[in-house]
């Protein structure tokens, strides 16, 4: 990274719930963070925007919002927040961005974004954020940031390991709690323990939050043989994971209370769902190492099917 | 078997369509078959019973029906239709019907009835009968008999197989094709072959017929990979299969067009679904003789759900 010398200039693509969030506090930092909006550009540009935050409330009445990557130009830092089904629209939106230097973090779900970007844009200039955290778009230009807000943020490859940390230090600079690791796929394994079986059986339950799969006795075994799975999947790729995790699983979910998976809200509201990420590509990359993922194949092919089958929204 | 001079006494038990079909086959050969009725009593009573069967229609005008099984008294053979659900009903039914050599034949779907009877009766008088068939009550004292129509019946234990052998010799001289089958078992596990997955999937799919299974991509291979689960069961179980079979049974099911299983019918009436009997049975025999069966844990836990989540029916 080479930065200006008022700090990185930062484009935000996808600018929903986490970008307006992640990007709102670096702005509020001091940062130049330059917002890519669709539907809430006008409104933003007008009135800026205002995050409800369990660690405290702020608003930017100036938002550098944007219709366009050209109009936002060439920046070290683009963190993607765009919902991974929309990846293909990177290939256009990312180049204008691009200088020498520039860093591609992404801060989106599941499996194999950074892939996409390192595919693309190659693989040294890549990093990955797993956002822990409970952030949604109540209003336009309005962000409610509910629970956590960390990031475990690293390279893709090991020439952006210096890149990272420093991303990282920025991020903590920011009021955003942000731990280096040196090893992003080992955190999206550890999330995806969860969010496979709980956004899944979400999902398939009919569009139920999570303690209602606790209180089903059938899902909630359901959930902890597939959390096993998951667990032997990570293992067996290299990653470990605590030995009575399913157990610290379970009892973080029965905290949540009804805690509605952003992916059974999609499905419900005939959204796009982001299946691939979430369940094909850990299915694949299981297959791809020889590890038996028999429960995943099963829950991601009836998901796939839920998904495909839907009956198209009743609006947008 | 004792039988009189007029041939064996019958009792159905559970007298829906299989069981007035079968039945009514071995009355039509002039046998003495008692019919357990509760909705049709008195409408056969009255009317009698009339089958329409691709193998050729007939009308029973006097047809022996009752509401209880102490005036129907002692037989040769009960044969046993009732859904496996009702199985408990079963340990007043049967007593009255018992004499000292009555053998007991269950016709039931899936795993577990045999053992059910041999619990309660003993084990050398249980028989079990494998249909393969198309059979629906659609009136009052009317049976439609679609399609095929055979059965494979052997002895529980091998103290029975003379009889199964008798019973089998019956039912052929009765017009009804039967196959003596050593080991009922390799029977019920190859019908489940076909039933785990493709009644499991119709149910899941939100109640679809066979054919929006297989032009489905995802429900298509994951039906794929539950018959290879279960063949490995059934393999691992001492009862072969043929090498092609997921093949025969893809193309057999293509010829099937918009079948509708009875189970999935089950379930979108509201009506009680055998879950234990074709899902969790043979779940339980695979994890007690140590064989792995993800995917039908999987397909399990989340029909047992679905059928316990269900809204109460509109009517009856």
């Amino acid at each position: 990274m080479n930065p200006s010398l008022h700090g990185p200039r930062v484009a935000v693509i996808g600018s929903g719930a986490v970008g307006c969030y992640y990007g709102g506090r670096l702005a509020l930092n001091g940062c130049d963070v330059r917002f890519l909006m669709r539907s809430d550009l006008e409104h933003v540009r007008r009135h800026g925007l205002t995050v409800q935050s369990h660690l405290g409330d702020f608003t930017l009445p100036q938002v550098q919002a944007f219709g366009s990557t050209p109009e936002i130009g060439s920046v070290d830092l683009v963190i993607i927040t765009l919902k991974a089904t929309d990846n293909s629209a990177l290939d256009a939106l990312v180049p204008p961005l691009l200088g020498q230097s520039t860093l591609l973090l992404t801060l989106q779900n599941g499996m194999g974004n950074e892939d996409y970007l390192a595919l693309h844009w190659g693989a040294d200039r890549v990093l990955g954020g797993v956002c822990f955290t409970c952030i949604n778009r109540i209003a336009p230009g309005l962000i409610a940031h509910t629970a956590q807000g960390q990031i475990a943020l690293g390279p893709h490859t090991s020439a952006g390991r210096t890149a990272a940390e420093e991303i990282t230090a920025l991020f903590n600079r920011s009021g955003i709690e942000c731990e280096f690791a040196a090893s992003i796929p080992a955190v999206r394994w550890r999330k995806l323990v969860w969010n496979i079986p709980f956004n899944g059986l979400a999902i398939l339950g009919g569009g139920i939050p999570t303690d209602q799969i606790l209180a089903d006795p059938s899902l909630r075994a359901l959930a902890c043989s597939l959390m096993e799975e998951i667990i032997g999947i990570s293992r067996a790729l290299g990653h470990p994971l605590p030995d009575d995790f399913v157990r610290y699983q379970i009892e973080a979910t029965e905290t949540m209370r009804d805690y509605r998976p952003s992916s059974m809200l999609d499905f419900v509201a005939g959204r796009a769902v982001e299946v691939e990420a979430i369940w094909g590509e850990p299915l694949r990359r299981a297959r791809f190492a020889g590890i038996p993922a028999p429960r995943l194949e099963t829950l991601y092919r009836l998901i796939r099917s839920a998904v495909d089958r839907r009956p198209p929204p009743l609006h947008g």
